[in-house]
């Protein structure tokens, strides 16, 4: 035990108790009271549960809108039923394509049809259903035919374009193929689209999750080369959610736009292949040697083109209104009914999903089991809980996103946090979430011990990231999207995280017909032993926040990170401002034509405009202030506090992470209110911290950055403030 | 022209003259007639009679022994005398081995026999011809007649095995597969060796030099499946030259060892292999994956074994007394006929050897010829210049090895400098070298145009540089081993230097049936511009060594450059302390067994012995008196000595590279005398600086590391005696 958690909630701990014994949020009585029961908690938990829910769930394809998606809903509720909650669905109609027409042809210098059918393989009966296999696509690409020459671009990332315009190769006109990875998917058409490009195809390239990674399945986890990994292209980053109900929930009579003006499909058809259809197209380019650090793992030399490879790509999609079904089921709590704790994971997968989500959903499912039990015997939570099973998570987060907007103005008066899981796997513990959780989550994490290894999955994690040359502190990942956490936190402003554990589950098999039942028990967590230890590391964060004398929210460590973050920015300043003077030297020197191969494509690049500095001192004078509120904060004497003010306190505190949040949101995408999380604009799962200034910077809008540094500080005094009124009740 | 070089050798110059027409060794008068003289040299060269000698000295094979070489040699001989040379050839009797019999099978769990033969290709007829073709093989391996298990090791260098060790794999009496490059090819077998192999296969992956670098020949300029590189395995780094006669010449009736004594035969059998010989190979590896860097370009996941796969490697050799021809052709010198002025490349070649060796040796001869026209219009070099065609430099350096063992004394007493090329092509241009040179080859860098660019080939390379993120200094590199500067420099001290062009030449013809002319016409140099320039560069550092009023060197820069070496040694051996503690540290907290995958092969790694302190001052106190000598020397005024002190001068700084190297050599490779640069013991070609101590540290023989620092600091005091008797002299 540190010396940093003897301080605010520790002071709740009773004289003479044991310092192992304290647990930030409770009073010593009742810390012991919760450790006992969460060790009753754990020992109810059972692997044999997760295997049989698996294999029920995973047992036939169940993307959004399919009848056996509707009976997992279903069977999933009356689980819930059966142990104590009041469980039902809220559906919504969603906008969802299907696609009716998938065509894609090398037309010149040779022919090629493309496949676009993975292979059945031995030994795993549930890649031969045929028929009801979801055909390999991209959601909410737009329809399109479209035939032109084909361009490589790599990962299809914005340094891959600044690359190609170093080499003098424009993709205006053509339809470019990139790998998956790099980026989330949905970059790829975005940006391809962004420059002139009219058609996009994207391939799995074996040095990403194929034969250079690992056997491939049967043999082995990874990407054979007829797998094809589905996935949705909306442009996440500007809303997730339902494309015709931006900020509202998709409800029956509903308003909603017509499609041709939602601007979260994509502007150019996209369809994702396999790296055996990607072969003869990319060995039929021809041009320019890509860049060493382009090339994959075919056996093949890797040229950028354009052509003399032209395509011929022809999509069309059903686009009809389709029910996702969210089951919601909730436990009241016995002494504060109106304070939520939640918790998330989806059912719905793009074919059977073993891994992604049913991995998490069952171990979820564990939990709100053995928490029913525990209700039974006597031990009902405090606070009420919600466990939910969101469906099309897949497409586009839309079930959780249209059940948060829709119920948005109760869910920020009442929860206190939102607890994410998805797939999970063998290896080590990795959270992601609200920094002001994160003492707590640490907490935790040293009380549930690795399966393998004996000790802490904390320790275990620690390990791991020295070996890999990091450093000793426990810390949340900052939380970008990608999973049903998204609308909680980037949207409502609720305190969330999001939870798994992973590292030694790799494979090639996300969003492919080889997401199964087998493929997962072999490759992904023989025996459940993760799953277990998913359902006790969230079963303990849940019942923590769900029965904490004072809710568990810490924030130096919230206050060390952020500082971190701002930090960063002003270094990559100093960094940017350093490599334009460097850049522009060398202009000057004209080093970079001298350097060049006179036979290979060069564009004499150009001075770039200098980088001003920035007045960051309201960032920095707030984040002062903030630090000495937050000293005081965690000095005062709270042992003493009447149920009262402990109400007011806690009121306080499970509105803190709003208060990070601004109603008008980030520029040109103002469903993402959050000011100290956001996913990139530009990177679409990947994280971007204090995004609003960050972006900006990177973008090199100075005018922009200088406003967001005023937005952002604006934001660190209005929490300031609300911190101010926490010691103010003290 | 920086103030450095405004020094010693500038106060040469007479008052009046302009900076930029002084040159270091010369009087301003001498120094405009120079610059003439190299114009005049310059506007002889001749491309055409590049051209039309690679497709006379390339049309056959010709390695050492073949009838072709000895034509080779003789017509060689003849255009050297018909420029107004005295050439004769120096024929060796050498130790070469002809490959009788090469069996590669793989025998377990499928059956394959390696085809060990590249294919013709359309549109070059040298790589039809058959028989005439060396069968491809390393020579020096042993025979053997082996069947084991295989193991993949990567490159098969030291950080490799360390690799294997951590994963629990041991290669004792299993047969070695390894990649090429990582280091110089005859380190592979050696290391396999020394951890106990029985057999060492060795392949060129497509990741290296194939079809992930580029197109394949014929299409482009790189490997194909069938190709195979050839190449000597004899443990150079030990000694190189004939195997037989280690330290003097391999004359008719010198003393031999027995073969079964020679101790630079390979200890395994060992034999090179095409990727398509190699895939089935290592397709029938299992067991663990490689680590990710190991992996290549083959559409395979890479295994490490060892086994299943099993093989069978017999080989055979002819071992038979071979003479090799060294063309040796002498103009002397009308002042100092005693001070010698060498050039010299390699004319036998692995097959037809069209880049390697002969795009050196016909812009040396182009360089020679030019000469000899000036010398017939009057304008006869000062000093003696010597020109040597060496063969059997690719089984070991064995031509010019010899030749230097044989004529050693002769050699210290007269050799102002060796000037060596080999292969060359379009690209930038590189030198390398002593440091005592590096001055003088830049400023003649600066007055060679690039061909392509128009700037001084200096500023393009620099440019090159810069863009790589280096510095604007232009520096040689330190000179290892690899072609015939190796005796001179190594064995015999004399200052040496190694020249060429490239970087825009890459292929994967290196030591192949594909080196051919027309693969280099295409590929490595069209129209012989950098052949041209090549001889223009090669020309003027020859003919300012050979005319200089005082010998070109400087030693500020050579002081700087060997305390950087220094520095490097110290920093390392820091660098090694804190790392050892961070693992120790690590190893008692057991995060390496914790982050590892239990699944997996995991060695528990054990505590290193901690790093002494090395008393490193006697080395810092040699180069701090060095550092005041020098710098006395640069500002004394040279510019009025006698013709007597100048000659005494002269000599003295002839033989001032000698005094840098050590009787005793280095320890266990006592051929090896040179005390700043050698090849490692474990690179083969790459260097190591200041060697001695370099090797003791990397191998933590922390006794030998200080017995070492005494050793080079006395070689430093030494030196330091011999620059004071200039200083004396001035």
């Amino acid at each position: 035990m540190t010396k940093k958690i003897f301080t605010f909630y520790m002071m709740l701990v009773l004289l003479g108790s044991y310092a192992q014994e304290t647990i930030i949020g409770f009073t010593s009585t009742n810390a012991k009271a919760q450790q006992n029961l969460e060790k009753t908690y754990e020992s109810l938990l059972n692997s044999n549960n997760l295997d049989s829910w698996m294999q029920r769930l995973s047992a036939e394809p169940h993307w959004v809108g399919t009848e056996f998606g509707r009976k997992n809903a279903e069977w999933i509720q009356k689980q819930f039923q059966s142990w104590g909650y009041d469980a039902k669905i809220e559906t919504y109609d969603i906008l969802f394509p299907y696609p009716k027409l998938r065509l894609l042809e090398l037309t010149e210098p040779s022919t090629y049809t493309a496949k676009l059918t993975a292979v059945a393989v031995e030994g795993d009966e549930f890649t031969a259903q045929g028929d009801a296999l979801l055909p390999s696509y991209n959601a909410f690409s737009t329809d399109g035919d479209v035939e032109a020459e084909l361009v490589f671009v790599n990962y299809g990332v914005p340094r891959d374009y600044e690359e190609l315009e170093k080499l003098g190769i424009d993709v205006k006109g053509k339809i470019v193929i990139a790998k998956y990875y790099g980026s989330w998917r949905g970059i790829k058409p975005k940006l391809a689209a962004e420059k002139g490009a009219i058609g996009c195809i994207i391939y799995s390239d074996p040095q990403d999750d194929g034969y250079v990674r690992g056997d491939v399945y049967p043999k082995g986890a990874f990407k054979n080369k007829t797998g094809v990994q589905r996935g949705s292209v909306m442009d996440m980053p500007t809303y997730p959610g339902d494309v015709l109900t931006p900020g509202y929930g998709a409800t029956k009579n509903a308003k909603r736009l017509k499609r041709e003006e939602a601007p979260t499909i994509t502007k150019i058809p996209v369809l994702p292949i396999s790296y055996e259809d990607a072969q003869p197209l990319l060995a039929a380019l021809d041009g320019a040697m890509a860049p060493n650090s382009w090339r994959g793992g075919l056996p093949i030399s890797y040229h950028i083109g354009p052509g003399p490879a032209k395509v011929h790509l022809k999509l069309e999609f059903d686009w009809k209104l389709t029910p996702a079904y969210n089951v919601i089921a909730t436990m009241k709590g016995s002494e504060f009914p109106d304070q939520w704790v939640m918790r998330g994971n989806h059912h719905d997968a793009w074919v059977h999903g073993a891994n992604d989500p049913i991995s998490g959903m069952v171990a979820l499912m564990e939990e709100a089991r053995a928490v029913g039990e525990l209700a039974k015997k006597g031990n009902k939570p405090k606070r009420t809980l919600v466990y939910c099973a969101w469906d099309a998570e897949e497409p586009g987060l839309i079930g959780s996103t249209e059940w948060v907007e829709d119920h948005k103005k109760e869910l920020q008066e009442k929860v206190v946090a939102y607890i994410n899981t998805d797939g999970n796997g063998r290896g080590f513990f990795r959270a992601g979430g609200s920094h002001s959780l994160q003492a707590m989550v640490s907490e935790v994490a040293g009380s549930v011990i690795d399966p393998q290894r004996g000790v802490s999955v904390k320790e275990r994690r620690i390990a791991a990231d020295l070996v890999n040359g990091g450093n000793e502190n426990f810390e949340l990942y900052a939380l970008g999207s990608g999973s049903d956490y998204t609308p909680f936190i980037q949207h409502a402003g609720i305190a969330s995280l999001n939870l798994g554990y992973g590292g030694e589950n790799a494979g090639g098999e996300y969003h492919t017909i080889y997401d199964t039942y087998p493929h997962y028990i072999r490759f992904k967590d023989p025996g459940f032993a993760y799953g277990v230890a998913l359902a006790n590391t969230a079963g303990r964060i849940t019942l923590r926040l769900a029965n904490a004398d004072v809710l568990p929210l810490e924030f130096q460590q919230w206050h060390n990170t952020v500082s971190g973050y701002a930090n960063e920015i002003m270094t990559s300043c100093e960094t940017m401002r350093s490599e334009v003077e460097k850049h522009n030297k060398m202009v000057d020197m004209n080093v970079y034509e001298l350097a060049s191969d006179p036979t290979k494509p060069f564009v004499k690049p150009k001075k770039k405009n200098a980088i001003p500095y920035l007045d960051f001192s309201p960032i920095q004078n707030a984040l002062g202030s903030l630090k000495t509120t937050i000293e005081t904060l965690s000095k005062l004497d709270i042992s003493r506090l009447s149920n009262e003010k402990r109400k007011s306190l806690n009121q306080r505190l499970l509105k803190a992470e709003n208060v990070l949040t601004s109603e008008e949101g980030l520029p040109r995408r103002s469903w993402y209110k959050h000011q100290i999380y956001a996913p990139g604009f530009y990177t679409g799962y990947g994280v971007k911290t204090l995004p609003g200034v960050r972006e900006a910077v990177e973008e090199k809008n100075w005018k922009e950055a200088q406003e967001q540094i005023e937005k952002l500080a604006g934001t660190l005094k209005n929490f300031n403030k609300h911190l101010q009124e926490m010691v103010g009740l003290l």
